[in-house]
């Protein structure tokens, strides 16, 4: 009884809720994010230390939800309109192009194959949307001219790393042709621009005018529902078409963001309960499946190493470009460091490598912990070098969408 | 590739998400409450007719969440003081022995085996809360003197028939002895109120404490996820101990309702978005497992005969002590069909039954559609017999707790 006890959907709940509850109380005991707060506890629970639980097939499958609710609700944060500005397309291009090269360099001088390598270059590009708008609003500093260029950059740079994903996986898995890459990339922008076309003008008003139906007066939950669907749905045909479902899911969360519900229950705020239980679920997942043993030597210094060229080649892509494109040096510094948190990000990606086979259980750590290294080293930076006397006055979770006015 | 995308957890939500609004749909349109027709589209997208989508691990794991979820807030509902009228433990207690007789009767003269009888029995024992609260409120009579004991008397009914659940388990798997079946109801009664002792005496008022300390004002999610916790770690403690584990949630529920936050998101919300989504799929998952190849010619016979036994000895079970009681006739009727809808517990039982293979698929089937068809009657006998006109005017989804003020 026992042990069939410890393999129900029940008793793995309670694990991994113990441990997202561990994961914030841990956090404001060292004052850091709760998301680090989550890996590290999961860390420690599992196999690394103490194998209370495993990467099991409950685990799997709640992560995975976690994945996309996680990646829905941080799309309700942004407008497509953020995305069209000209400057945070170069800084946001230049730098993913910098940290990939970073990232692709390193891992060879470490010895890894060129496979590896790709993959370590896909990780090094992500910034963490959530993570960096998170860090902004615990230092209280949202709403500065620099806080909306990080914000602006990020998508930018979110979406083009996404982009540097999908290609990867196929560069990585075998016909490297600069055909299929750019029926990728082809893919990808139709892709894009069509779910982003469907959802703001077709599924959008759809649910406004069902919001208005008999339907939605009878069942409050009607349009929640029907919203969650079509995160899913959209992360469902990325995935046909190729593409990371988590990008489906962000471009349905940014084209119903401004769904306006009179009758029913308001799917910003339910979709957070569920991102609430099954975000925390996916971070802690990932510190489940990073298993420090694979940590011996040489793989340490390459993580150390890694951290640094990761926060540098961001300081040197998104800064210098910004400075070129006028910003003042304190804000270009501001930028740089706040778009070095590589978040769940690089770890979707160190997932997919993992998942794929593409990379080995050394490599997947040294870029989980070093997603974890970068995520910590820019509120520190930001504490004690910038916004010194500003910050944790309005903590809140990482993760968190920030604004929800 | 294509056949690994059916197989994903993104696919599988994506199908149980358009079932679910189907069900909606398919409810208002029939007139009907959202589980009759979360579970008849389920049948239809089922085994039982299209084949899209069968009973996977995926499935099953979100199933047991719901179950769970759902459980925890519909005891949100009531208060421990519900249970202890001496009327409702009396109509309950009654309104439990006949049907279980009728049930095992009808069973045995149809020639099915003595665990089978004891399912059958067992599964007409349990009213469901939700059902009856929520057809209640349908009506818009929830405030009546008749509804109120609807309520408390249900309460009753569904603890004592998930006692019997807990001890048909125990019989119908082997040692059947006064003693075992002795041990099993002083575990459950000591469960149940030391569960309610803990959640009532310490838990809700350390929730309460903490909702108060730095960690909820930093985090407002945090009581939230304390209270999920909660939920789930009284269903596997009930489990460990042999009881089913939605009673542990239900008792979770109850013992937290009363928590008043301040800084922190309301758990009762909160929840209501898990549960939109979760209990969706529970419901959605019976019609799945129900495949109605297995209704051949008897095993039809035996299903009408056991819904009008189902119907007539809640009827007599219930209506006539509360006659005896004081209650007038009219009352007396409204209650007893009040009591009338299985729902979901009986389904659990039958769940339960299938997945010890002590009953078959012809049983479980012939259960889960009694369990509908009683669900459904219900409503239509409100409706002509004794709530002409007031009808409909305050239409919510059955299942939701029908008062959240």
């Amino acid at each position: 009884m026992a042990s069939e006890i410890f393999s129900t959907v029940e008793f793995q709940m309670v694990l991994l809720l113990f441990i997202a509850l561990a994961g914030y109380i841990l956090a404001t005991r060292v004052n850091q994010s709760a998301v680090v707060g989550e890996i590290l506890v999961g860390l420690i629970i599992g196999p690394s230390v103490l194998g209370w639980i495993t990467y099991t097939d409950i685990v799997q499958t709640l992560a995975g939800i976690g994945a996309i609710i996680l990646l829905f609700v941080i799309g309700f944060e942004f407008e497509f309109k953020d995305l069209l500005n000209a400057k945070y397309v170069v800084i946001g291009a230049v730098g993913i192009v910098i940290p990939w090269i970073g990232g692709y360099a390193t891992a060879l001088a470490f010895g890894f194959d060129m496979a590896s390598a790709i993959f370590v270059g896909t990780a090094l590009t992500a910034t963490s949307i959530a993570i960096t708008a998170n860090v902004l609003k615990e230092m209280g500093v949202l709403d500065t001219e620099v806080a909306k260029a990080i914000i602006g950059t990020a998508v930018i740079d979110d979406i083009l790393s996404l982009m540097v994903l999908a290609v990867t996986a196929d560069v990585a898995t075998g016909s490297v042709s600069i055909f299929s890459v750019g029926v990728v990339l082809v893919t990808e922008i139709v892709f894009i621009v069509a779910a982003a076309a469907i959802g703001l003008f077709v599924l959008a008003p759809l649910l406004e005018r069902v919001d208005h139906t008999h339907i939605a007066q009878l069942y409050p939950e009607f349009v929640f529902i029907s919203a969650v669907m079509i995160a899913f749905l959209y992360a469902t045909v990325a995935e046909i078409l190729g593409i990371s479902g988590i990008i489906g899911a962000f471009i349905a969360g940014v084209s119903l963001k401004s769904v306006g519900l009179e009758h029913s229950r308001s799917i910003r705020d339910s979709a957070e309960a569920l991102y609430i239980i099954f975000a925390s679920i996916f971070f802690i997942s990932l510190g489940i499946l990073a298993d420090i043993h694979a940590l011996t030597g040489p793989i340490l210094i390459f993580l150390l190493v890694l951290t640094v060229v990761a926060v540098i080649t961001k300081l040197v892509g998104c800064g210098l470009p910004a400075r070129l494109l006028g910003m003042n040096t304190r804000d270009s510094l501001i930028l740089g460091f706040g778009m070095s948190p590589r978040g769940e990000v690089a770890m979707i990606v160190a997932l997919l490598g993992l998942s794929l086979a593409l990379i080995g259980q050394d490599i997947f750590v040294a870029i989980v912990m070093m997603s974890l290294l970068t995520t910590i080293i820019t509120p520190i930076i930001y504490r004690n070098c910038f916004f010194r006397g500003t910050c944790g006055k309005d903590d809140v979770k990482p993760g968190t969408p920030p604004d929800w006015e």
